[in-house]
């Protein structure tokens, strides 16, 4: 088989990043002979405004329909705080979210052990720690109509988003959780604010219609999602997976992805729906982090998050789970021994930049 | 001066917790020969419900209306998980902050140096802090219409909450928020999703044009809400006060309130605009923690995060700063002299119910 995969490294150190991925697909390339990567390359972001205008063109979209999956670095940088506002950078990630359906963004909160001194929690509550965030990715506030700002009479402005979701929205993504969980640890966690919004009190009932299908084995909680920003720090390890809607999996995600101390490690996927016919989803896999435009462009990236990205690509679009397992347990070996780019640099350890641990999780 | 004051503890552990402000306003009565309170009381929540079928009734606003302030308790709790939504406990307060117009909700986020091994976060982080958090409170996805669930033609439904943000608005709660930090240290973060939001687009413009008679002595950041969240974690003692709308606001306060290792500690306030002729606001004062149901009725409930509230009363409502002062003093000897309640019990400390607690603060 021929897997094809779109690079799209957009800007900042997501350049960096993705050249260690692509390193790895070299690796693989080279030495398998069953699975072979076509691989090709486009701008989005700041880069494809500065080359096109656009955060991203229809080519490169066009690409991103075609592949088997997206592996995407990063978007965003001062360079272009003045952009008009439909071509900020980030417009070019929400458009290949909405238009490839992604909706499904799974974010994995595991502390690596070599670590775990690098949290701001002590080390009791995150050791180990292991949670699965899945995010609704392609509706809620993001995307929701209207979403304006109008001048008022008196010349004021009123500014208007719309949080929107439907009974197929919330059903689809909460399988994946249900699904997921029970792979893992056979519990739910589902966060709304349904004692404030109508979209959480929907959310609340679909989540507990379709858990009728999965339970006694899987278990369901639901939890307001102030209270989960607490329950996180509080105790971390009562958590196995955890539905929420776009804007709460935004603040959530960041803040159990922080806890973790591994920030620069920590890899997503966005899956679209299976094809009914070939069982083919659509996927954009990317790091948690951002283009840290402040170390861009020196080799002082971390490229874990991205390499992991590249893993969970290989398990989640190729069913090369036994490749995906290598490339995790390279990157557990290669902390073990003590390398450590500037972000997770730790006394009595050894500072590498971006290539030299890229090359070592080859070497791995 | 007379001060009138309207307590409505409303449920669970509200109930015990106002009662130890009770205690402390007969002491305040009985001692002050300048100041003394007159105290009205009334139900909201559960309770009001159960009562008259309302989360609050008429009167009970009306009363709210006439006061100099209002102390609440908490509400809310399984006995009232299927009464109709409009009816629900938390309906009982959204109208209170509504009805009063107290758009500037304040929540100090401070950790108790006695307290600070309680926190999730190592030591050297929370040691010493002391954020505060100004919520904006009567705006925002809470309470923007359309607001619905609507059955849709192929029997799906479709949830619908409009977040919603004027030029005015913003105005107002940035230049609370500016106020503030001009008697703290002089620094406001500013949190929200310019990057997704329309709203977010307009509060970073507004803030920014408020910002100017204030520079450059108080200085602004603009941060997006989903960093916010993970700054928090990373090193909580860069932000002295962060301004955010309802629903950021919400999330963040919880996260920033469970790190301090405080949270049964942590008061708020609730305040509206300084009528023009009097310069007396509104105002509403209420513990960050909830009802409790668990260990409601039963003695245990910390009454320090409604005694605080109190404390913030008589610093914001009746220009008593003298007396909030002795407040926050007597709440730090409490525990420096070792008296905890079960929800901040270390070893070797004393343990004490929420009466004892209470008489503890009233004899410093
Ligand atoms: C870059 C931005 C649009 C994006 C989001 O808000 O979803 C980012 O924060 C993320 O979480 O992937
Ligand atoms: C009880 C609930 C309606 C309320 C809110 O969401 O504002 C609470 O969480 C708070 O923060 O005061």
């Amino acid at each position: 088989t021929t897997h094809s995969l779109l690079l799209l490294p957009g800007d900042g150190i997501g350049v960096e990043t993705i050249a260690e991925v692509e390193r790895l697909i070299a690796f693989f390339n080279a030495k398998s002979n069953t699975a072979r990567f076509h691989v090709e390359r486009d701008l989005v972001g700041g880069a494809a405004y500065d080359a096109h205008g656009v955060a991203v063109t229809d080519e490169a979209m066009d690409k991103a329909q075609k592949a088997d999956a997206v592996m995407f670095g990063a978007v965003g940088g001062p360079k272009w705080a003045s952009v008009p506002y439909q071509h900020r950078p980030e417009a070019g990630l929400l458009r290949l979210r909405k238009d490839l359906d992604l909706f499904a963004n799974l974010r994995p909160a595991i502390c690596y052990p070599a670590l775990a001194d690098a949290s701001s929690l002590k080390r009791e509550l995150v050791e180990g720690l292991d949670i699965m965030i899945v995010r609704e990715l392609t509706g809620g506030v993001y995307f929701g109509e209207p979403k304006e700002i109008v001048t008022l009479e008196n010349g004021e402005k009123r500014a208007v988003d719309t949080q929107l979701y439907t009974t197929h929205e919330i059903e689809r993504i909460t399988k994946v959780a249900f699904d997921l969980a029970k792979k893992r640890r056979n519990l739910v966690h589902s966060a709304e604010k349904h004692n404030v919004m109508r979209t959480g009190v929907l959310w609340k009932q679909v989540t507990t219609d379709v858990h009728k299908s999965y339970a006694p084995d899987v278990k369901l909680e639901h939890i307001l999602a102030d209270n989960c920003a607490m329950q996180l720090i509080r105790n971390p390890k009562q958590f196995d997976v955890i539905v929420t809607d776009n804007l709460f999996g935004d603040v959530l995600s960041d803040e159990a992805a922080m806890m973790t101390g591994s920030l620069g490690m920590l890899p997503s996927a966005s899956l679209g729906a299976p094809d009914p016919k070939t069982g083919r989803r659509k996927a954009l896999y990317e790091p948690v982090h951002g283009s840290a435009p402040d170390i861009a462009g020196q080799g002082l990236a971390n490229p874990i998050a991205t390499i992991a990205s590249f893993g969970m690509a290989l398990r989640y679009s190729f069913d090369m789970g036994k490749e995906a397992d290598l490339v995790d347990q390279a990157i557990a070996r290669v902390l073990d021994k003590g390398l450590r780019t500037g972000d997770i640099m730790q006394p009595g350890m050894t500072k590498v930049g971006t290539s030299d641990m890229g090359k070592a999780v080859e070497t791995e």
